[in-house]
C-alpha cells in the first residue's frame, strides 16, 4: 500500500544543463550495479543485465507492447490495460482517490467496495486523468543549446524553461499528446516525453478497502501481507470503451519461485544519485521536517476522524496518505541514519572522486559537489519561506489552491508560452484545468480545520509579527481566520471558478472572494521565494550535477538508469524471499493466511474481513497464492505497475515493498528488501467465488469484454 | 480528563531572590481579578471576594479540615478523604497509572475495571504516594539570606538551593514529614510545605475506562460530557486501614445552579504573571517544540498499539497522558495565538509598567522585563542540549531514567546534604527510592520503541556527527543501538538496582550494564548544561520575576494568589452554564445523556458504553446528574479535586475543563471557560445500581465502613 504519493512537495528538485562531453569517454565496467538493479529508461533498457544474468533478450516488440500496456494515474501511480476493451487494472489505494471522490455520506465506496455489474453501472471518475507513453526523444542538444556560457544563474534558469516550454508547446501543437520533457540524470539528458491522456475513466469494480487494505497502517510496509489491492476501471473515448491495441494478456500458469519477472511502472522519486553532503541535508533537514508536519497532520486528521463516522470517511483518503508517507518517510530516515549505509554512500563517492582525481579531463568537476553542499547550504536561508507560501504548507485547503491558480492564470497567460511557469504552459493546461474544474466534494468543516491548523503553523515558523503574516491573519486568531476565509469562499461552485478563470485580471482584481484575495496577499511573496529558490538553488545544483553525471558516464558508462522521475521505467527481479531475525520468509501468502491472521488479531480493525469474505470463504480455494514479493527495484508511485513474465504476461499488481525496502530510495538491495504483489491468481479467485464478478473475470481472461 | 499531567518536562521555571521591600507599600486594588479568580494559599484565603461576591466567611476550622481532607497524588493528581477508614477519592484518569500497574496481559483492570469486595481483595498500587499537608510555614527570610548581594548568579543559585536542602532536611529530621520549600511568586517568597506521606495505597475501586473516559480523546476538553471519572483508593498504615480525622462528607442534598462552590486541589502550572516576552517565548519556542515531540511520541505509540491489543494495553496510559498534554497544549498555543489574550496581557503589562515608571521607588525595577527577555534568548543557545541530555528527551526509556538515578547516587551522596542536587537532598530521598526500586512492569518491546525513536530524534536534534552522539550511537543506528541497551541491561531486576545503590560509585563504575554505561558517558554533559541553565538562565529569571512581584505587590497588594506550583490551592466559583456559537450550555447532563451519545456514535469506540451499563439501563435514575461545569478557576493538576458546597460537603468530583478553559494557564476568564466535575450523585448512583458495591457506596454515605 505504500506507492501512490510518489511526488513529494518539491522540495529540492535537482538538474544540470551541460551535455556530458565525456560521454566518448565510456568505460564498460558498471562497479555498482547489483543484479536485479534498476528502473531502466525503456529507451535504454537493461539487455546487459539480463542477458548475462538470465539469458533473456526483450524484442523490440516486447518492449513496445509493453510500454503501450503501461499507464500512468497523473494523480501518483500506475496500471496497465488489460483488455482490448480499455480495462485498466491499478491498485486500490490508487483509484481510493477516485472512490472517495465519487462517494458521499449516503454511498461510501471505500468501505463497501463497488461492482458494476453492466457497462452501465460504470461511474465516471470526477478528475481522472490517464496517460499512456507513446514515445521518446532526446532533446538534450536543444534544451542545452539554450544556455549559454557565462550566463547568470537566473538567466540560465528562465532560458532552459523557455527552451523547454516551447518543445513541450511546439509537439503538443503537432500531435494533440501532452508533451512533457523530463529531466534525466539531474540535468544531464533531456527526453520529451508523449502520451495519450485519457480523462472518460470509469469505476468498474472495487473490493471493500477491508481487504483492500487487510491490516491497515499496522501491516503497510511489512511483509508477509493479505491485501486485494486491486480495482478496475475502464477507460472511454468518445461515451464508448477505448478500443485498446496494446494490453497484457493474463497468465494462466502464474509464477514460480525464482522465476525472472518484469515490472513496468512510474517510480516517483530516488536520490540515488545525490552526493553525500546531500544525503545528509535530507537526513538533517528535509525528512526531519518532513516527518514533523506529517506527525502534526497525521495527529490532526486521526482527532478529527475519530470525532464521527462521516468525519472519518471526509478524512480517509488523506489520512491514508499521510501515514503511508510517515511511514515511507521514517524508513528512509532510518536508512540514511544507519551507518552501514551512509558507509557504503561514503565509499562510492570517494571511488568516484579518486577516479576522477586522477583524470586530468575530469578533475575540475570535482567543484561540483562543494557547489550542491553550497547551494543546499544557502536553501536554508529561505527554506521555511519557500514551504509556507510557494510549496502552500501554510495554506492547507483545496480552496487556497484553486484561488491560487485563479490568480496567476491571467497573469500567466499574459506572457508569450516560453516566459510561462511550466505548470501554466500550454501543453499543460488541458491537465490544469481538470484539477481547477474538478466537482470533486470539498467539506467545509474539513477545509476550515485544515486551514485553521496550517495558519497557526505559519505563525510557529514565520514568526507572529512578521509583516506578511500580520496581514494574512488580519488581526484574528488562526481558527477564526480560517472559518472566515472558508465560509465566506463562492470557489466551492465550479462555475464560479470558471466565470473567474474567464474574467481575466480584471475579474480577480475586482473578486471580494476572501480566498481569492488572500491569494493575491501572497503571491508576491510567494513568487520571489520561488525565484530566489530557481536562481540560488535549483540553477546551481542542476549546472552541478550534470557535471556529476558526466563524470559518472565518463567512468562508468551509460549503460544505466536515471534516478526516478514519475515516467515509465523498467525493472526486473526474482520472485524470492528472504530471511530476517534467522527466519525464511517465503515469497508467497495464500488466501487462508488472510483468516488466520484476522483470527489473531480478535476480528478487530484493521485486521476486520469484509463480510463478503466470511460469507463466501467456503467456496475459496483458500491454497491460492495471495500476495507474493520479488527482487525487482520499485519504489513509491510504483504502486498499481503490472508485474509480468518473459512472455508479457500478467502475473500480478505490485502495491508496495517491505520495510527493508524503503532505503531503495538511496540504494539498491536485495538482501532483505522485496517488491510486495498482489498474485494474479487471487484476483481471479476472489472475483469469482466473493463477488461473483463472472463476467469481469471472463474479460479478464479472454482479454476482451463479452458483447453486451 | 485533562488535569493528570500537570508537571511539565521543567523547561523554564522561573524564581528570584529579593524580598519585596515595597510589600510596606500595599494599595487596595486589585484591578485584575475577575469575580471567580484565583488559585488561592489555604493561609492567603480568598476571604475579601467571598465576603463581598459571595457574603461567605470561612472559619479557620472550616480551612482547617478541608486542608487535612485534601489529598496529592504525588505522580501528578488530586484526591481527598471520603471515610474514617482511610477511603480516597480521585479520578479514574489520576489512579489510571496504578491500574495499568497492576495489569499484565491476562487481566487489565483499565478494562475491564476493579471492585474489591472486602478487604482482602483490597490491593496495593506498586508505587503510589499520597501526600496531605499538614502546615506551612514562611521561610523567605532564611532562604533570601542565604544569598549576598553582588554574588555571582552561579553562586547565588548555589547559595540558596543549599539553604532550600538544608531548611528540608532539617524540618523533615526534626518531623518525619515530607518537607518541602515551595518558591511562590516566581520567587517573592517561599514557604515550606510539610507532608504526610503514605505509601501503602490499594485499590477499592475503579470503572471501566469504557465510562470513565467515555468519548475519549474526541471529547477530551468539551462539553457536555459523560463521564464516570472517578476511582476510590484506601491508604493503609501498619498493614490497617488509616483512621482519618479530616475526611469530607458527602452531601445528601447535591447542588444546583448558581450555588457556591469551593475546589481545593494541586493545581500544577500557570503562567499569569509571565511577561508578554516570556509569552510569546512559549507561543513561538516552548509550545511549539512540545506539541512537536508530542504529535511524533502519539503517532509512535498509535501505531504500536494498533499492531495488537496486548500492545494497546501496554502503551495505553502512556498515549492518553501523550494525547491529553497534546490537546491541553494545542488549546494554550491557540489562546497565545489570538491576538484577543495577547492584547489583553499587553495592556495589562503597559498598565503595570507604567505605575511602576511614575513611581520614584520602582522604577528602578523596569529593567527586571528586560532581564527576563535576555535570560529567555539566551537560554534558546543550549535549550536543544538541555531537552535532549537533561531533560532525557533522547533517552525515553524507563531503564535510563532508572540509570540515571543509580549512576548520579552515589555522587551526590559524597557531597554534604545542602550541596546536593535537590532530588537526592535527604528530604527527597523516600520518595525517590519509591520510584526507583518500583516493582512497576517494564516492556523490553515498548521501551526498544521508545528508545529507538528518541536516539532517532537525538541524532536530528544534535546532529550525527556531534562527537557526544556518535558516543552514544557507538556506530549503531539508533534501532539497533537501542535494542542493544535494552537486551543487554539487567536494571529490570529490581534487586539489581538495589545492588547497584548500595554498592556505591565502585559498582558503578565497574557495572557491564550497557545503560548503566550509557547514563555515565552522557552525565557529565547533561550536568553541564543544567548548570549551564541553572546559572544562565534559571537565577536571573528567579530575580528579575521577584523584582517583577515586588512590582506587583507595592501597586496592587498581596491580596492575591501566585501561579500554580503542584501545591494545595483553593478555588471558588459557581455552578453555571454558558453560551457556546448562540446556544446555551446547560451546567449539567444526566445519565440518560451518555446512552443518547453512544447510540449517536452508532455504540463504536470510544463512544462504546461498558456492558455493565448496558445491562443495568432499566435500573438506572436516568435523570441523575452525570457531569456538571461551574466557573471554579482549575488547571491540569487539579484532576481528582473534590468540589465541596459551603457547609463543606462533598458535592462533585473535578476532572477536566473544557476546551474554553485551556487558556487559564495564562488569564482567567469565566466568560466560557469551565472546570468539568462528575456529579456526586453520578457516582453513588452507578455504585449502587451497575456495580453492585452496596457497602462501598454506605461507606461513603455514611464516612466510615462498616466493621467486616
Amino acid at each position: 500500500m505504500s506507492h501512490a504519493f510518489p511526488i513529494r512537495a518539491a522540495k529540492l528538485p535537482r538538474f544540470s544543463i551541460f551535455l556530458p562531453l565525456a560521454l566518448a569517454f565510456m568505460t564498460t565496467t558498471l562497479p555498482h550495479l547489483s543484479a536485479d538493479e534498476g528502473m531502466w529508461l525503456f529507451n535504454n533498457p537493461p539487455r546487459k543485465l539480463l542477458k548475462e544474468n538470465y539469458h533473456f533478450d526483450p524484442s523490440d516488440e516486447w518492449l513496445s507492447h509493453l510500454q503501450h500496456s503501461a499507464v500512468r494515474f497523473n494523480d501518483g501511480g500506475s496500471g496497465s490495460f488489460i483488455s482490448a476493451d480499455g480495462l485498466v487494472l491499478t491498485n486500490h489505494h490508487v483509484g481510493s482517490s477516485a472512490l472517495q471522490k465519487l462517494s458521499s455520506a449516503d454511498h461510501n465506496y471505500l468501505n463497501t467496495g463497488f461492482h458494476a455489474r453492466s457497462r452501465a453501472e460504470e461511474i465516471r471518475a470526477v478528475d481522472s486523468e490517464l496517460n499512456v507513453l507513446q514515445n521518446i526523444e532526446d532533446v538534450t542538444a536543444r534544451v542545452d543549446a539554450a544556455v549559454t556560457p557565462g550566463m547568470s544563474p537566473a538567466d540560465a534558469h528562465k532560458a532552459r524553461q523557455a527552451a523547454i516550454n516551447t518543445i513541450q508547446k511546439e509537439s503538443h501543437d503537432a500531435t494533440g499528446l501532452r508533451s512533457d520533457v523530463v529531466t534525466l540524470y539531474h540535468g544531464a539528458v533531456y527526453h520529451l516525453y508523449r502520451y495519450k491522456r485519457y480523462t472518460d475513466v470509469r469505476l468498474v469494480f472495487a473490493p471493500e478497502q477491508s481487504i483492500a487494505f487487510f491490516g491497515g497502517d499496522p501491516d503497510n510496509f511489512e511483509y508477509p501481507r493479505y491485501d486485494l489491492d486491486f480495482c478496475l476501471f475502464r477507460v472511454y473515448e468518445n461515451g464508448q470503451p477505448a478500443k485498446i491495441k496494446d494490453y497484457l494478456h493474463w497468465s494462466t500458469a502464474g509464477i514460480s519461485d525464482n522465476e525472472l519477472i518484469f515490472v513496468a511502472g512510474h517510480p516517483g522519486h530516488t536520490d540515488r544519485m545525490d552526493t553525500v553532503a546531500h544525503l545528509e541535508f535530507i537526513r538533517d533537514d528535509q525528512l526531519p521536517q518532513s516527518l514533523d508536519r506529517l506527525f502534526r497532520k497525521e495527529v490532526l486528521l486521526q482527532a478529527f476522524s475519530q470525532r464521527s463516522r462521516e468525519n472519518a470517511r471526509r478524512a480517509e483518503h488523506e489520512l491514508f496518505g499521510v501515514q503511508n508517507s510517515r511511514k515511507a518517510r521514517g524508513g528512509q530516515l532510518a536508512g540514511l541514519q544507519d551507518p552501514a549505509i551512509m558507509d557504503r554512500k561514503k565509499s562510492d563517492e570517494k571511488a568516484l572522486r579518486e577516479a576522477a582525481a586522477s583524470d586530468p579531463k575530469l578533475k575540475d568537476d570535482l567543484e561540483a559537489w562543494d557547489a550542491v553542499a553550497h547551494s543546499l547550504h544557502v536553501s536554508k536561508e529561505f527554506e521555511t519561506e519557500l514551504d509556507m507560501l510557494e510549496h502552500g504548507w501554510a495554506f492547507d485547503s483545496r480552496f487556497f489552491n484553486i484561488a491560487r491558480t485563479l490568480v496567476r492564470l491571467p497573469v500567466e497567460d499574459a506572457k508569450p508560452n516560453a516566459d510561462r511557469l511550466p505548470e501554466f504552459g500550454e501543453s499543460s493546461r488541458p491537465s490544469l484545468e481538470q484539477q481547477l474544474f474538478s466537482t470533486a466534494p470539498i467539506y467545509d468543516d474539513f477545509e476550515t480545520l485544515k486551514l485553521s491548523d496550517s495558519l497557526s503553523m505559519l505563525i510557529e515558523k514565520m514568526g507572529a509579527d512578521n509583516e506578511l503574516v500580520v496581514k494574512i491573519l488580519a488581526g484574528k486568531s488562526p481558527r477564526d481566520r480560517a472559518a472566515e476565509l472558508i465560509q465566506g469562499t463562492k470557489l466551492r461552485l465550479v462555475d464560479d471558478r470558471k466565470r473567474l478563470a474567464k474574467g481575466g485580471v480584471k475579474a480577480i482584481e475586482a473578486s471580494t472572494d476572501p480566498m481569492i484575495q488572500l491569494a493575491l496577499l501572497v503571491d508576491p511573496a510567494s513568487r520571489a521565494v520561488r525565484k530566489r529558490d530557481e536562481a540560488e538553488v535549483q540553477e546551481p545544483m542542476r549546472q552541478a550535477y550534470a557535471k556529476i553525471a558526466a563524470v559518472r558516464f565518463a567512468l562508468y558508462g551509460t549503460n544505466t538508469y536515471p534516478d526516478a522521475t514519475f515516467t515509465l521505467r523498467l525493472a526486473f527481479g526474482q520472485v524470492k524471499g528472504y530471511t530476517e531475525a534467522g527466519k525464511m520468509i517465503p515469497a508467497w501468502t495464500t488466501i487462508d493466511g488472510a483468516f488466520e491472521r484476522s483470527a489473531e488479531h480478535h476480528d478487530q480493525e484493521p485486521f476486520r474481513l469484509p463480510a463478503s469474505w466470511l460469507d463466501h470463504k467456503d467456496r475459496l480455494d483458500l491454497a491460492t497464492p495471495m500476495n507474493v514479493v520479488s527482487t525487482a527495484d520499485i519504489i513509491g508511485g510504483n504502486s498499481g505497475s503490472p508485474v509480468i513474465n518473459r512472455k508479457g504476461e500478467l502475473v500480478g499488481l505490485i502495491f508496495d515493498g517491505n520495510l527493508q525496502s524503503l532505503v531503495l530510495d538511496f540504494i539498491y538491495t536485495n538482501t532483505q528488501a522485496r517488491a510486495v504483489s498482489v498474485d494474479a491468481r487471487a484476483t481471479l479467485e476472489s472475483l469469482r467465488k466473493v463477488y461473483d464478478a463472472g463476467p469481469i473475470a471472463d474479460e479478464i481472461e479472454r482479454g476482451a469484454a463479452a458483447t453486451e
